[in-house]
């Protein structure tokens, strides 16, 4: 839609509003929702890992201790007990009045996007990045630059060679990323992290996925080796659920008071309600408990679509990685991150793979620019370890089908 | 904070973030949070008026038998079964695909702000008006346009006046308006549609307290006139409980794409757990016998605050209002507007009348500009008879020890 007046209609939109579109996951998700499909496209935890007698317990305990404070306007900071749970859990020395507890991690994108980015200001992403986050950021009207990323994280020295006077910051999601999957290494950290204290380059450090780690703990993150430097998002929905829409960030003293601000403008606070169910929920430790059955379960699963990509796909003979489908084996997290053979477009295969029963998201959908269409992200968490068997199996025959011809 | 950037600093702000400010309220109820102060500063639903038994049936209810839906992601326009219920509650015509689920109504000014202001867009508001419109329109730095209004509502030829080409629309709540309680006559609800249908001028209607009316329900929406030219902004907070965070909002076509993809943007969708949870509650016509029952309660307390206005506040022999305190009946909704004898300010008069055990928000805080220094906003609904009874007292030895001395 065009932001010249329509003379018939009195509505005249903002500038912004034609940097927003519908995302295309959400198109995608729209059309792979007929029943029977078996879905490696959405980002949806398994809902075999939400602690339903835990919330109920919590909801009832709320309501009969808590029910005036719960139910009536509050802060917007946050609930005090669930800010210093946060805290506590952190793996730096962080002061509760740093904490802003935001409705999901999403939010905190919207925050950190109104309170540093000017229209036209330089903001730099991995290739590939989180779509969320460039919707998120969208409506600010930023100069999207796509930073050079390998498989240990984003190349530091074409973070160098993209970064401007005037950079607002780096957005950056260090584990398990979406949706590559992959995490960055100790020493692109330590990189990373010295390099953007010398350009004087603010980091985003999003890591909503840190906790499902299956063999290792990855490295400290970014934030926890310079504080001043770095703004931090986390959130509840992987570890207890989506569903009540909380998250968090930690920011600098620099940068705290206008992010609250915004926040209170924004929704004037997260749903308290929540915020005390996800505390007492939390409370004795159930974390601990709670996230190593989470990181079993995935693990089982990232394990089964592995043996059953090396299974099923064909071309398990060639070497030419230009000549097969190539996966990674991601360290934790919910997403593989695969490539088709030359020649294929995952956009092109998508129509095809959802006629025999599978759907994922084409990976062009993650690039600021230049996508690599042969891409495509599989999540292995929402389906069950059957349907990973089954879908793998539809997948390798729609690319089967759909392959190239070679000499 | 300047936007310049800090050499000690990595991080530099936008623009924007200049216009955003600590809530002058949020800062007065920290001061009158100290104990045994009787507050009638904030707009908080009276905690006698939440549903606590339903909400907690409801939330097993949910858990038990929608559980793995209740807690995952889900659809940003909100959920289908409480989006009808709100579409069968409003008195015209609405189809469910123009209604979008809120964090909060606060949430639904964010995004109006978001898809229809540009920097320096003309914004119409009344006079006084909600302080949280302008918190949330201040991020996209519009040129706010204060517009006469009486006890009727806006001054519809004002508006005339103050219209130029490229408005992009008048805020308005027509229904026991915070902060003035007035209601805008059916008279003038018809000339401002129309006034605005002939400008081209979008209407923002808010309506967040229409279903607190004390004696008969006020007059139909001004959308309800002209869905094409208005959007709507409602809220459960007032009639269920603030501490969910939900609210809605229905808008035209030429403005609902834009809408969703900026909550999408935003949060991705508000919680689903909490939307079930009051669409449970809502079932078989719960606000039907519950809302009667905030009404009466309501209605009882602002009447105890007139009445102790009228025993309490000096120079009630005076014809003069300059000489005397002033205030108006409102027909509903939380807040009663007060105005000081001549040669008062409610700013100086605060801190005095803290001393005294009682709060309220001086008015200037309500004016985009020119604000009147004389009034105050008195919400009645916070505090219990019994405290009102009380806490008017103080107010008017507060009055009566800082009034000017006349001849």
């Amino acid at each position: 839609m065009k932001q010249s007046p329509n003379h018939n209609s009195p509505w005249q939109l903002a500038r912004r509003a034609e940097r927003m579109n519908p995302s295309v996951i959400r198109e995608i998700l729209k059309i792979t929702e007929r029943p029977g499909i078996i879905s490696f496209a959405g980002g949806l935890p398994s809902a075999k890992t939400f602690p339903v007698a835990e919330f109920a317990r919590a909801c009832a305990t709320v309501l009969r201790e808590d029910a005036a404070a719960a139910l009536q306007y509050s802060a917007s900071e946050g609930y005090g007990k669930l800010v210093e749970m946060v805290a506590e859990r952190l793996p730096w020395a962080v002061d509760p009045g740093q904490i802003l507890i935001t409705t999901g991690s999403q939010q905190g994108l919207d925050l950190v996007a109104k309170v540093l980015i000017d229209s036209d200001s330089p903001v730099l992403v991995e290739t590939p990045t989180y779509l969320g986050a460039l919707q998120a950021f969208a409506p600010m009207e930023p100069r999207i630059v796509s930073v050079r990323s390998d498989k240990s994280g984003v190349d530091v020295d074409d973070l160098t060679r993209k970064h401007v006077a005037g950079t607002r910051f780096l957005y950056v999601l260090p584990n398990f990323q979406n949706p590559t999957g992959r995490t960055m290494d100790e020493a692109r950290r330590a990189a990373l992290v010295e390099r953007a204290a010398q350009l004087g380059l603010p980091l985003v450090e999003d890591n909503p996925y840190g906790d499902l780690w299956f063999d290792a703990p990855p490295p400290p993150p970014l934030t926890a080796r310079n504080p001043d430097g770095c703004i931090y998002l986390g959130s509840f929905s992987k570890v207890l659920a989506p569903g009540l829409r909380l998250g968090f960030l930690v920011a600098p003293k620099a940068v705290f008071p206008k992010l609250l601000q915004a926040k209170q403008a924004a929704d004037l606070h997260s749903p308290g309600f929540n915020q005390r169910v996800i505390a007492d929920v939390m409370q004795g430790g159930f974390l601990d408990r709670h996230v190593p059955t989470i990181r079993a379960l995935y693990k089982s699963q990232r394990d089964e679509m592995l043996s059953a990509l090396a299974r099923e796909m064909p071309g398990a003979d060639q070497e030419d990685p230009d000549q097969r489908m190539t996966w990674n084996k991601p360290d934790g997290g919910m997403f593989l991150w695969a490539r088709l053979p030359k020649g294929m477009d995952a956009i092109a295969l998508l129509p095809k793979a959802v006629d025999k029963g599978v759907a994922f998201v084409p990976g062009a959908a993650f690039f600021a620019d230049s996508p690599d269409s042969r891409s495509l992200r599989l999540s292995f968490v929402t389906p069950s370890v059957a349907e990973i068997e089954r879908g793998v199996a539809a997948l390798a025959a729609a690319v089967r089908e759909n392959m190239p011809v070679t000499a």
